[in-house]
């Protein structure tokens, strides 16, 4: 491989040029990114990301960049003295965690990445599902309580529109008001999912820390590049989307159902993957539409 | 005192009527409260800050609320059993603090006044220094290091203006983005009083848990209603203005200076002080012009 | 009752909360107020009634007076020496009566409501039906010919809408230009109540002399607080609604069929009643729905 | 003279296309005309003004008609046998007069015009001095006391620009709001300079029954058909300026004086003389510049 | 007939005034006139033309103007010595011949046109079929190879309105972006009445060296002043439409067809044809509905 | 040096965030560009240029495009067999050359960029100095008379700005409308400098086929990449400005001077040139500043 030393300014200009026509379909087009994974531990990583957020939103493109926060909030339960309480493998949420999710996801992750994007020349506001009354939510129903876990009851993005018509990228951490008056934390694959088809986003980008789907989940030559969302249902049948995969695939198919173009679940363990997915005629993890 | 229900509806919009003067003269001007004290700790004089902000607002108020946090923030570095180490009475902030500071602040305090003004019929955005890079600091001076805490280097108020027009009412957490891409804890009074000139508001309002300045300070019927700025030297060589209010009046002095038209402390302690204070002839506490 | 003195600033500032959620109900909202009886006979009530309207016009409620003005008229034509000619009870409005009722309707009752509200801090701005080609009218039909009477053939609102949107408040005399370029008299209940509808307004308001629809006209409480106007015909058959009393139900019946969403007969010589009525849950009068 | 029916098509065309160096030149451009004498008595003169107005108005000039109303207003007093008082050859306005002013001028001159207008084809909307507090008076001084005849304190043409914006043809009467609450007369001709000198007016025009500035009076040959202002002080002491005279181009030096770039006394007898002034090379009266 | 001199100020006033109406009527409303024959060729019609046009622009009518250019085009050719081949009478578009078309229709009669009007006082810009993207052609099909003569694929009128909007007078050559990236030479008729189309235009006027359809065509007197659409299948089986005016008329009736108000054969050798037929009411020659 | 197909995904995503501050740099920004020599002449350099603007004016940079066309201005001349006549080494330009020159110009060279700026996804606009009055010109002066040879009067950018504000890139050919009505010709180089001064652009950047100012003209390897605007007299003096460059030079100085940030002399020949000179850290050529 060539090293960038290497690379003439011909070269160096041709690349720019081959960016053109991504450039041109998605200028003023919205695009919804989860954020999270390995690309938000990684420093360097971290850094490709807000770099590339920042110059998507430099060519015109709206990006709206939904994240998580799970290391960060164990971290902090773990600091306080807190024992999670797991029911069926899934964490209880009582209030005192529910107070940390949100201090961490709101104050310090949301914040911090916020800073970060201003600190590469963007220009971001942090905001949360409480925001603007951006996400309303309710306990989550299903056999077993698992406290302030909630499903969304409505998403209203009124605040998101705004922020981006005035040239801000939103950052969102996904707790959200409850319809009693509690708060609510929600997964973000689902906000994002929902918040990319409320905006009548052009695409919903998921970074995970897999090539994306796998024929052969131990062989990643054998990664499937487009399925149709028709297809999803027979390739659950065959055992193909299985695992932790099925939700993440399951908030892709729901943003396509609901008018977003594309839905993406592309590798976050690369540098640069979502300039790469975007600009580039090479495709990076699976597409769905 | 004649109890509500004895009030005459001709009585009741008598004194809706006497409000008009005031809401002719405020209508489209800003009013930057600085939220703090009892009024923050009690439910019901919370609830009826809340109520009064979204009744200005409602009228056409610009209102715009810096907060602070610390019994929160105490009872967090208390709960991670985190000892503070205190210079000269003042708190030496280390990283681990400051990251408590912030997440307190901008993900607690912060969203959670959100919500409330929310779930009151308000249209709110949370905000802290870090979004559209409103505040930025530096370290400190001074002889003794207090490790992250900051001195406003820029106020860069576009972000606040910018939900403003698009009708938030902007709630602020004063941590800030350093010079050197750390963050920093800014004293919440100072913030405000620099957000208020650099906003050309029409009043900066500090609610504090004191009547006011008072000549006696053991007498709150020595409260000095009117305080030209020019007379503030004579009072502090006189010990009138002594202690806490020093810097409390600073600020109210220098938000005068920068041209704020009013600056006032007022008693947090008397529910709807705020719309006392506003909407009607009896001014309550002390104001600086 | 309480005197005003004997109320506390906390009552002041608790009654001034509790119109929070009728002016976030009515902001931006269009309100026809019918001006007429004693409430304009009387200075007092007459200040009462500009206050009211320059207050709701503050905290963002559109507020369009149209008025009357028999008791001038009668004056101007008595100052004459015109003796009036009466059919079946209903004015004969020969050319010289119309002169004066042009003159004193459009150039005296308006402009002086339009004088009044400028001395109570409000914008205001005086029309009438020809302005702007308000109000197009034929000669009315019927038995006996009444002269220049007319029934209206054209509402263009658009007049008022552009003055509304530069924030002035209309005030409206029903003079109105006849197809046959002479101009005529229109009913100002029955002018209220088509502007109210192709404006879309929110509320149209009758001001009388009386309580409201009573079921018994002489024991004011038996007063019916809300109608709706499906009910008015047995209302009618029953006797209850009767004399002059229907003409002015039936324009509230009118507007309502035509969208607007509710109609109200208030008792104009009750102080401030719009402001009872609009901004406080205790109703004043009849409101059909 | 040729009759219109031996005009050529081209020779109408050619009329039409002399017309567009005019146009071009005061397209956006406010034009400030006051109307009055014989040309607001013939019912043909009236007529051929209107058309002007409408006219002017289509192809991009912003006209404002200013109008007095002395015959309409001695008639009216006669008719209610209301005697008038002089002192020094003034008449007395005592309240009962002025009220009739009001009326005759804001409610059967002003609205018939706008009548006049609407019905040529024109957008028109009918003002008075009391509509957004547009003049405010105080009681004319001088040695004799003329009852409620007013001098202008203050002129305010914020609603005037309002309703140009919107493409209504202000008409306005000069009955003005005194500072203690009473109304006053302005004369028209000082209120129609003021007005176009507030507006930043490329031109004044005075309708009168007078061919304009003659060197001999009963001989319309002597026109001089432009004055410096700065001549005005010799013409009067020459005696060519004199008598009625004097008040008339008093006002057109003041107004040229405020910045108003050309100020006209026309003759308003001549069918058209608006349209023959601005709309062609041959000037028709006097011009002070 | 009258000479000029002859008419009177009030002839001229009234001639104007009786414009009026056709102003009111097609005040931003839109006027695509095709411009070529002798009305191109003598200097004397073609100043009239601009006159007339810059003339309507000022009173709010907006025109645009189509332009063919044969005789220029000729004198090109023949300049460098072309000879040009002929199949079944239509002239065969070689590549630099098409080169020559495109140089002399958007360099010299395009631009020449602009300054003419520039000069006149108007404001325009000249534009082609390749600005903006505005026409897309593909090659003409039929039996015989024509070679670079386009039929229209598509017009996109958006930099017309565009150009329009900021108040120039836009000037098109009808040379056309081939969808196989050559340039085509499209027919400015038929370009005329497409754009008129796509602009939803109120008129179409081809300007031509003919009186209009004559029922006799060598006698000016049997003259068809108004021919609906509908007529056309008739008048062209009994021969009156035949020849030449077979492809205009056409035009008029596509235009028609898709919405355009009126389509009208003008005589373009009569000095402000244009002017006449828009402002007066004596049409000139024969209007298509 | 590596081919571009072994350059990696993560390589290629670098180059464009290098690209990142450039963009931030100078979005929103004007450049005007004076195209011209062997760029203009090769399709393949042509190809680049077209994509390089494109590109350009997608990340929100704004380009104007100002180009010559002698080549083709010479082919047409000797088409049609013109001898031309030269004084002093400067071509005269007779009626019929200036014909010739602004047919070749504005109606060819212009209309095929903006063809090809359309084909390449761009939307542009062709421009002269004719339209919207842009470019006003006398004859020039100077001992020998060199017909209609132009220098600039009046630079009018409104059109320019009008055409950016709505997405277009202007593509101006800098023929001018001569005070005298007459059509006149106007070097490149200067109306590009004045253009950019007048449009108070960022940035000029001529392009040439030369390296840049060389200290050695024989070698490319003594390039002068900053040339302060001061030194450019002793520059002149000590014979390293000399020859051809000598106009070029005094255009950016000019430029300069008169308030653009920058001026450039960059070497056309190099494919993407102007993509290198923006959009990396890698000048070409000389920045005159």
């Amino acid at each position: 491989m060539a090293s960038q030393r290497e690379i003439s300014n011909l070269n160096k200009a041709q690349i720019l040029v081959t960016a053109l026509p991504y450039i041109q379909k998605y200028a003023g087009k919205t695009i919804v990114i989860k954020y999270g994974g390995n690309a938000m531990v990684s420093d360097e990583l971290k850094d490709a990301v807000m770099t590339d957020i920042v110059l998507l939103s430099l060519v015109g493109i709206n990006v709206v960049l939904v994240h998580g926060g799970g290391p960060e909030i164990n971290e902090m339960l773990h600091k306080i003295g807190k024992e999670s309480k797991f029911i069926n493998g899934l964490r209880y949420t009582d209030a005192e965690t529910m107070d940390i999710v949100q201090m961490v996801l709101a104050g310090k992750v949301n914040k911090s990445l916020v800073q970060l994007l201003c600190n590469h020349g963007g220009k971001a506001i942090g905001l949360c599902g409480l925001d603007g009354c951006l996400i309303t939510a309710m306990k989550q129903g299903g056999k077993e309580d698992l406290g302030y876990v909630g499903s969304i009851s409505e998403v209203n993005v009124k605040i998101v529109n705004d922020v981006m018509k005035d040239g801000y990228i939103p950052v969102i951490s996904t707790v959200a008001n409850g319809e009693d008056g509690e708060v609510y934390n929600i997964n973000a694959d689902i906000a994002a999912s929902r918040i990319a088809s409320e905006l009548g986003a052009e695409k919903l980008i998921l970074m995970t820390d897999i090539a994306g789907l796998l024929r052969d989940k131990d062989d990643e030559s054998t990664l499937i590049p487009v399925v149709q969302v028709s297809q999803v249902i027979s390739l659950k049948r065959d055992g193909i989307i299985s695992g932790g995969m099925i939700p993440k695939i399951d908030c892709c198919v729901e943003a396509v159902r609901r008018g977003v173009n594309r839905a993406h679940i592309i590798d976050g363990r690369i540098p640069h993957s979502i300039l790469i997915e975007i600009l580039s005629d090479e495709g990076i993890g699976t597409m769905f539409l």
